[in-house]
């Protein structure tokens, strides 16, 4: 058999249905696909191969996949903390937003987080921002997977200078980007059912159905937009929603936390996936989504890391270990969210709660071959005995050695290949310092 | 000014009593102490210095210190996660103990943590297990400072077969280690008020006051312990151990959880310190602090890491980042447990609670040089608008590039110089995989 690359000597979680372990495992890759999946001891794949990557006796997993980000805000990760969600948007992101955010701030903070990302094990991302474009353009440079939404607000927004306009500007976008990528999916996204009219929602929604994209929302995060979704329309966020017509399989909701029993029905009838953003909300003190409620109601869920103003990372390594822990400790119940659950919400649930389910996810034969290696070889990941245990409870994104998007390596041995990162970082501390200065963007 | 080593180009968290923070920071050190901190502007204290290390912008901070964990288990880590405690510990950690822990097991068990310990940032631990004289010992040199307690429980335990000699075995342990090593202190360290009897913690405690030691439990860490506590005492864990005289600012507790109001004013009162272990009690269920309480109370709280085999790893800094964000999201407050407030907690507030506080957790004049540098040039570090909320949301262990110990550099540009991490490494998969394959340890 012939490939253009084969990955062999490491373990590999295929996170399958089955959840199948190979030890000694082999991968074989044909352009940007999986096409075999064995063990170590057929020598004729590793011998097949044109391009041989030794794991080491790391363990080989599904890249992870982030359902919910604002890449652009890693330049704002920091500027404040330790605020109410209304207050740090209102006080610090939305002034800071529309003093300094403009295409060059995009593509630049993009790359950042593209950056981290990488280096952390993330093959897939979904964003949603203003200058959508440029978020797309830059996430493509990276070489990494992604959907991309541009975002919709009834007020004026970076990029959106009337908001009368905002739908048609995400419509805009979305054709620009239909079929442009092999790897970079457009979407629309409409920031919140506070923030956006029930027209608007139905607008961007009617779109996106039309164009056959991911519909995105930030949905039930607070109380206090629950009370008022309440107080307006006399329904719950999700309740509204759905009498709007906007939930499907195609709605991706995030942070969704203010939900009860019947929320929940709606959720699992209309297939609708949820994003949740486990350190965002907790450090933003908006609650405790019910995730274990939503699994046993069969909702698609994934795990995001939302922007990094708000957590004040974008590794997903981490996101598992508090996703796991938080649940435990807030059910009293160690045996909820158990290490494979959780895996399982970082790769293949993910990948089908934005759309993605048939393309990535998982180590399966005629997939994208999205694939990272954990290197084992470090102090607080010895001895070995439980590989899942391991990912989820002792490995961080610095423990990834490479990372492969659709068949192509864009980290070996920790050296990102696609991107300069030291002059991404120079970048990021020179408008950095513009902004701690106080300096205005033109 | 001569110096034996300058520390420059970074920006100094100093965690001193104003929290000063000197950007371009200069420390000297001669010995094992900081004796200069000034300003980089002052370049004769850079040119006085016989070693020079040079920041290189990064931030430097006191070395963290980890209140509570048991280094010998991490060669049990991922043998068994998401069950109960109870179910944990009898079924897996007990009987693996009683298979497996022997002096060498101890020893290799310890370098292994050590080595995580150093390599994210933790420059003291305060630990509690059996064999404690071959942990000393292995502490000691990895170069860390510990204080090291001798486990004490009513039943056969590595060690110590006979449970009515455990007492005096561990008084054995204090004399031979008092006073014998610049950096590690010896303690006695009571499992818990279940586990240890009333005559067993009152001679316990009057040995740790005989010899001026720190007094370390586990105290009303589940729902479990403390009906047990009211049923067989009539009181809480906590009111239990006051009665019986062993509260004091030499006691510390360990996951202090099941507390009410006046259980905290005891604490107060008594000036008993308090270890939180937050991720440990996340994944084992637990249960959740009050540590606002506890801060409002006055009373002194440290973060520990717990031991690897229920966290699953002894990375300082994410339990940082834990700790302070399930406070936000338990109290739906976001401005609780603040960066600042969380950061003390990792250093000059754990080092008091462990008795080290005239010694290490800050840096000052006249306190030993325990002091870590953190790289900056990561694309998740960057860029750096507020060092301490970087060093509490965003910075992970894998992040320090340099450690400092009593004015010794222990490890320079992430290479431990103590220990040979390779081989310990080795030896932790050559054991792991006998206990994969049942062997029995002789």
């Amino acid at each position: 058999m012939e490939f253009d690359i084969a990955i062999h000597n490491g373990t590999v979680l295929t996170v399958n249905g089955d959840f199948d372990i190979i030890e000694d495992g082999v991968i074989g890759i044909r352009g940007e696909k999986i096409v075999h999946i064995g063990s170590g001891s057929d020598r004729s794949i590793i011998s097949g191969a044109k391009y041989l990557i030794d794991a080491d006796k790391g363990i080989v997993t599904p890249g992870l996949v982030n359902t919910h980000t604002h890449l652009p805000m890693s330049l704002f990760a920091g500027l404040a903390d330790d605020l109410p969600l209304k207050q740090w948007l209102e006080e610090t992101i939305f002034p800071a937003e529309a003093a300094y955010v403009t295409p060059e701030f995009v593509k630049q903070a993009t790359l950042l987080s593209c950056a981290e990302i990488i280096l952390s094990g993330t093959t897939t991302c979904c964003d949603g921002y203003f200058y959508e474009g440029h978020v797309a353009s830059a996430i493509e440079t990276s070489g990494l997977r992604a959907v991309a939404g541009q975002g919709i607000v009834d007020f004026p927004a970076p990029g959106v200078a009337n908001p009368v306009d905002n739908v048609d500007h995400a419509i805009r976008f979305v054709k620009e980007w239909a079929g442009r990528s092999e790897t970079v999916t457009p979407s629309v996204f409409c920031h919140s059912p506070y923030t956006c009219s029930a027209d608007t929602l139905k607008k961007a929604k009617a779109a996106a159905r039309r164009y056959n994209v991911l519909f995105q929302i930030h949905a039930a995060e607070t109380r206090f937009e629950a009370d008022l979704i309440r107080s307006q329309h006399g329904v719950s966020p999700i309740s509204y929603l759905d009498r709007l017509d906007v939930l499907d399989g195609d709605t991706l909701l995030a942070h969704t936390i203010w939900v009860d029993e019947a929320d929940i029905d709606i959720i699992s009838r209309t297939n609708a996936g949820v994003s949740v953003t486990t350190e965002s909300e907790m450090k933003l003190g908006s609650g405790i989504a019910p995730v274990p409620d939503f699994l046993k109601a069969g909702v698609v869920v994934g795990i995001g890391t939302d922007g990094r103003a708000s957590n004040n990372n974008q590794d997903l390594f981490e996101e598992m270990d508090f996703t796991a822990k938080l649940h435990k400790v807030n059910t009293l119940n160690p045996t909820v969210m158990d290490a494979r659950t959780v895996m399982r919400l970082a790769t293949i649930d993910g990948a089908r709660a934005i759309g993605l389910g048939g393309v990535t996810g998982s180590i399966e034969i005629g997939k994208q071959a999205d694939i990272i290696i954990v290197d084992v070889r470090k102090p607080h990941l010895a001895p070995l005995y439980n590989p899942v245990s391991q990912i989820v409870y002792s490995a961080k994104g610095a423990d990834v050695k490479d990372v492969l998007v659709a068949g192509r390596p864009i980290m070996r041995n920790r050296k990102v290949l696609t991107l300069d990162v030291d002059e991404i970082m120079n970048k990021a501390v020179e408008i950095g310092n513009r902004i701690k200065r106080r300096e205005i963007e033109s």
